[in-house]
């Protein structure tokens, strides 16, 4: 049974957009902000807090889970909601951006590519075929197709040759899927930073009548001017009745930008790394809780802040965690971030709604959310 | 204002008691086992989730605390509940098994130990009476003196020597403490491995009339046999409506043969470092959730048990987790051990208010507790 749909409940092409995901049991309301969870986790957190924190959806990892524990084992223990306890959505990306930034590992051809195990160093070839039949046992209710990422500096030629790959594999992809899948499979644009060639991969793509579509290849170091202008030739190309997916962006800035191009949906591992890091999100910017500026503030993360984190502990309590590495630190700064982010993507979201979108981005711009 | 009171409910000077600790205004059920938190947090858990294991109170480190953040910046920020958020109770040890585990940095004279930082090998010197200002101003709600611990293969004159230094330092402590203190201030015996030893140095600090009483120095490496005879000879001793504390000691079986023997409180890193290591607590003996036995195990840790873990993970989703060092596998063994080991006490205490810990034991003993 197909599980998928997307409602499209305000907005067009290449405006803001509203909208729902009905995933299994459970709807979803767009734009949505997803946690990235590469090991069947969201790093240091708990299903109960990812639900407190506000995530519906997270993103998860074929190509690491086809390492470890295996898509067989996942399958096996009754899918992926069920052997992690996650109830929510689930989204698997292929593995094409990690062997894209995993460069030396790779070798890519026309049948598929091949890679070494960063785990212990063994030979594997993935084929799309391949992909979208581990993302199926893995259980994800939403699949990305294996796909060729370029970076910021790749040649128009090479872009294109990608893009040309990138379809080549979607619509092998896509006859796969048909015969086996239950959940969404995406089709993803690439074309590097060329608007002509992404708005021709947009096309090609769109013709492809997925039920779904991601926009993948972009925030690899270029100007956020540039990824905006690849937006704009790219997202109004694509069927507005179907859910955008911009992949791997998760700057409040930037998905504000996205979302005034007409996108739904976004992942990053940003709030969740940085966190880990010590460096939490707040109004107008960031704060670094290891600073000795915060060794005897008592106030929260954020002022008004509802999370956990900042209705329970003090910028100076969790300074001294992140001084002592205490793995409590990672939890705190996560469940803020994730919890800030989620929030300002809901924020996003009402203002859609009331017609308020000009105030609030000069509310944001001000440093006031 | 003195805020410590024990109240003794069942048992006298030498069999399994029941009793209550005031503290606060907090009522804690005495036999109780104290997680440990040595940075002012108890390794992986938010103070939520200490709650709902059952957790009441937990043992810090006032030497920990000392170096960082400083007893000074938790006294400017309200006290170590305030800048915890744990409301519960809070113990705090000296710093004394830490200058004895970590024998090559101390040099003890009369006045008091010097020892190098673990953190940047500072030369740090300190007196009883700076231990009980330290634990004062950290503001835990019973407090350790500074003493001097010997191993099991010291000699009866150095554990003499070592008893009677940690009685004089007691006197000194309990000076400095009717100055200051608001909190409870133990008394600790020691006496090394040698029954007439620990017996005179019991009877010592028993005269001194603390508010409550420690055995210190067991279970550094002698049998148990040895442990539960030292006990014997020890615990007798102590005034019989004061609470009696058996520091460092952690594991099912010897809690139950202290209990036995008249003893009240506990600590150890036990449930806590083990966790960490993958190797949980289960009626009977332990798992190591590591073990490829466990690769496709759809069970609960163990059981019947009502902790977050059990209701909600299997084994294999823990072991992928331990195999993929999420922190998340760390969290959630941590729970389990905890809610294992204090739910354990807790059906000690049951037993013991229906008459029933023969039975108990025996259950215990066939491994079906």
């Amino acid at each position: 049974m197909f599980r998928f749909r997307f409602e499209l409940l305000q907005g067009g092409e290449d405006s803001p957009r509203l909208g729902k995901l009905h995933i299994r049991n459970r709807e979803i309301e767009t734009p949505v902000f997803m946690p990235v969870g590469t090991y069947a986790a969201v790093k240091t957190l708990s299903p109960r807090e990812l639900e407190e924190v506000g995530a519906r959806i997270i993103l998860s990892n074929a190509y690491h889970l086809h390492l470890r524990p295996g898509e067989k084992l996942v399958k096996k223990l009754g899918g992926i909601h069920r052997f992690t306890g996650w109830d929510g959505g689930f989204l698997t990306d292929s593995g094409g951006f990690q062997v894209f930034s995993l460069a030396s590992m790779r070798k890519i051809d026309r049948r598929g590519v091949e890679f070494r195990s960063h785990i212990d160093g063994a030979r594997e070839y993935l084929t799309p075929e391949d992909v979208v039949r581990i993302e199926t046992d893995i259980g994800a209710d939403i699949i990305m197709p294996l796909d060729v990422c370029t970076g910021a500096d790749t040649s128009k030629e090479d872009a294109r040759e990608a893009a040309l790959r990138t379809i080549e594999w979607a619509k092998r992809s896509r006859s796969a899927w048909q015969g086996i899948g239950s959940n969404a499979l995406f089709g993803i644009v690439q074309g590097g930073m060329f608007p002509d060639t992404r708005a021709w991969c947009a096309e090609e793509m769109g013709g492809l009548d997925f039920p779904g579509y991601a926009v993948g290849g972009l925030s690899v170091g270029e100007e956020w001017g540039k990824m905006y202008e690849l937006l704009e030739a790219t997202v109004p190309l694509l069927p507005g009745h179907k859910p955008r997916y911009l992949m791997g962006v998760g700057l409040p800035e930037n998905i504000l930008e996205a979302v005034l191009r007409g996108v739904d949906m976004f992942d990053s591992v940003l709030p969740t790394r940085n966190a880990r890091n010590g460096t939490v999100f707040v109004p107008g910017g960031k704060l670094v809780l290891k600073n000795n500026r915060y060794r005897e503030d008592e106030k929260p993360i954020q002022d008004g802040c509802t999370c956990y984190t900042c209705t329970n502990f003090t910028r100076a309590y969790l300074r001294h965690l992140f001084k002592m590495r205490e793995i409590l630190a990672y939890r705190l700064a996560t469940i803020h971030n994730l919890h800030y982010l989620i929030t300002f993507v809901s924020k996003i979201r009402e203002a859609i709604k009331g017609s308020t979108l000009d105030r609030f981005i000069e509310t944001f711009r001000s440093g006031h959310v």
